[in-house]
């Protein structure tokens, strides 16, 4: 059986603010990424989230942030790197208390905005995320862009990493994003992203800004929420890979991890 | 074996400011109540706390309270019970989290302020708080004031009650707290409080401020945090009960929970 | 010349978060209230919003609200006089700064939520709302409901008041707003709407939920600006307005002020 | 008649906390830098050190900073120019408006922390705070290190500049602070500190930590509040002060700006 894991970011509301139609979401998605409080989301939009997902069947992650509801957890917050551990056991145990009172585990966990992004390039930060996600739960996936410092400070400590794939946005030969400023590095065709999908998870190649063709590995498929369009585009990449003859299922059963 | 809890609320600092020696407070009491970074505390002072707790062999409990640091806590926000709940499950998932990073868990709960307060005198708050509690983890101890809405909700969903004594406040012929604004009702002299003490755990009685003398139950001796003898009072009410042949020991053990 | 003000809740957004197509409603509106940051809004939003308020020649008015992101200021937060007068000016000082930035003076202001509910019933609360609108600024126009302890507490402290009509709530007889979750309370129908605010403008009067028609004063209209059609039922609120022979304009230069 | 000020930053609590002795160092400074409700303080601590320095006499100064609470506003918030603009200005106006409310004005502004730190080196960011501040009051009087671009973009706007200089703090041949990392760069003699106020204010020098001699300009000497010793401090720098026959006095009636 061929298994493609298709996860949002959800549950990035606050008090009477909404970003997305999470329920339209969840009714595609197989993984929820779920904003924990910190760069946005509370308790309720957490409970009422998880509600949601666990009668979609859907896998429930933690989408761990700096706690900056103004910038959105967009900004580089500096904090060293106890700091930033105990920030994010302190996330990831708050989805947890949640998720457990639906009878749910909190499955995966993914790094928010300027977060994530400095997952990728510092290896420091790297470790130091990962060392709080394995001393939350050895058996968490993480959810990450493959060939980055995250995801080699995951391998490193032994944990399962489920490869990303960002069907919206241009690669380049390295196999990194293209920075969003750069021509070309946002894909609006919902035909050409559909058609970065198949070939992503049949072919497992992209084609890159420069005009080259790498290879690449996926388990998970991002869909955008925060765009007007964001159940058009998660229809149409569910689309394609039900019609590439793969089955859409969360990271807990996935084969390879 | 007679034992006896001696508990103190600490980690009530937030960023750069701190209210109590919780250093010194961790040597004299067996059971910790820790803010869990809503009415006050963070991440960091958490995980301080908590690693101190577990060098001393102290007992981590949760410390939960309102949203409302700038109120400490103390003001009465409104809310339904489903935000209630998944505000408390929010906390005692945080402060798990940290604590299992140390190989502990959350083995008690305390509620603070006004929410404390609440939890007294209004059965339908003391329900939906003592739900979130269960829902959490059905083995957590709840301590409480006995002869109060909390403590009937508690035993009523078969959650293990520690009845808690303040010994440096007067009660009334109904086993009620005196208001604090009541001429008598806050006890400051030392030696007092640890005759009082002595009387609570040896006698199961406490002198009324009407001048009676009732019987009450006594798992565990609050020491207050936030004034400026707290310690000197934490080490003459554990001399107290030490001197009167208990061993201080927190309630995980307790024989009678 | 016959002069009515027609005002809107503005700038209730909050970092990535917007409530309300506000540009819209600024070309709609004579009078912005602007939330300032506690309830809702932020500086940035403050200062597009009067940005645009300035373009659009709307006058400048403060919206102040408790300090409660998560409940939108629809809770009441318990507080002392002190702490009220000073949360208040906290409020009006930086809308004042922003607008000032913008060579414009905040000419009015309204109090928002539980805040408002509260300064209607509650004549101590009333009388130190007002205490703090005078003392940053006694020419400031006070916009309220009439008949209400905010409107009496103005008018006895020598300031300027703006009676407010909300023409999609109904009143009962005693001049009061029924409760939202009464039958009747809200009216949708923008037809009604449009018939009760030529009514209140051209008879002075208001078709109560008993049945009966009492009288009124009115000054200022409000636009509801968070709901779905908030900008079409401004517009024929306008229209009604302007089809009764009223100059739609800010009350600093209203002829009854 | 030789002036000289003498300022500290106060009104660094926030709801229950406090940091520094307030009420006395309100009794040795001229001049109070008070925090603006971001990095530190509240409406209430603002107001209650208002009402101090008025009985006092001292000088009311804006202490403005970044909107981290948790670090204290150490930490260095990116944001652009427009955000950080506006951010100053709301907290200008709330610290003029509680002034106000006392009769008085905001008659001087240091930045705080990271924002400090960031204005003494960042060309572009010095000439975003100098355009704030100039928006707000042209007049108010802009505190800071000589030598350094905030210095540079407040003279180049117009503005009138109160060089600081902290008696604490080695400097070197450049005239710039030695980082506090650096062996040497705190200085905890009171009796040193005294010896360099009075040479920094009769001499116009500093002896730097190479061991050379050069020249400065003083109007304003900090207080540091946030040491256990920091009445001690204050009353010897003022002492130094008088002993060397200057008057300390507000930067408002300096002879010199």
């Amino acid at each position: 059986m061929r298994v493609i894991d298709i996860n949002s970011d959800l549950g990035e509301g606050f008090g009477p603010y909404r970003i997305a139609d999470d329920e339209a979401l969840l009714s595609i998605v197989s993984s929820a990424n779920i904003a924990c409080g910190f760069h946005a989301g509370d308790p309720l939009i957490m409970d009422e989230t998880v509600r949601i997902a666990v009668r979609n069947g859907v896998d429930i992650g933690a989408h761990v942030g700096f706690a900056d509801r103004m910038g959105f957890g967009r900004r580089q917050i500096p904090m060293d790197s106890r700091e930033l551990e105990t920030m994010l056991l302190y996330q990831l145990g708050a989805l947890q208390a949640i998720a457990g009172a639906h009878g749910r585990k909190v499955s995966h966990v993914s790094a928010h905005g300027a977060l994530g992004n400095m997952s990728f390039v510092d290896p420091a930060l790297a470790a130091s995320l990962i060392r709080s996600y394995k001393a939350f739960d050895p058996e968490m996936i993480v959810v990450t862009l493959p060939n980055t410092e995250a995801e080699r400070a995951a391998r490193k400590a032994g944990m399962r990493v489920a490869c990303l794939f960002l069907a919206d946005r241009a690669y380049d030969d390295a196999g990194r994003l293209v920075a969003r400023n750069v021509d070309g590095a946002v894909i609006a065709d919902p035909k050409a992203i559909a058609r970065r999908v198949t070939q992503a998870i049949v072919e497992g190649t992209i084609d890159t800004i420069e005009g080259n063709t790498i290879r690449t590995q996926v388990h998970s498929i991002l869909v955008h929420s925060d765009t007007p369009k964001a159940v058009d585009l998660g229809q149409s990449i569910r689309a394609a890979v039900e019609t590439a003859g793969f089955t859409v299922s969360g990271l807990r059963q996935h084969p390879d991890l």
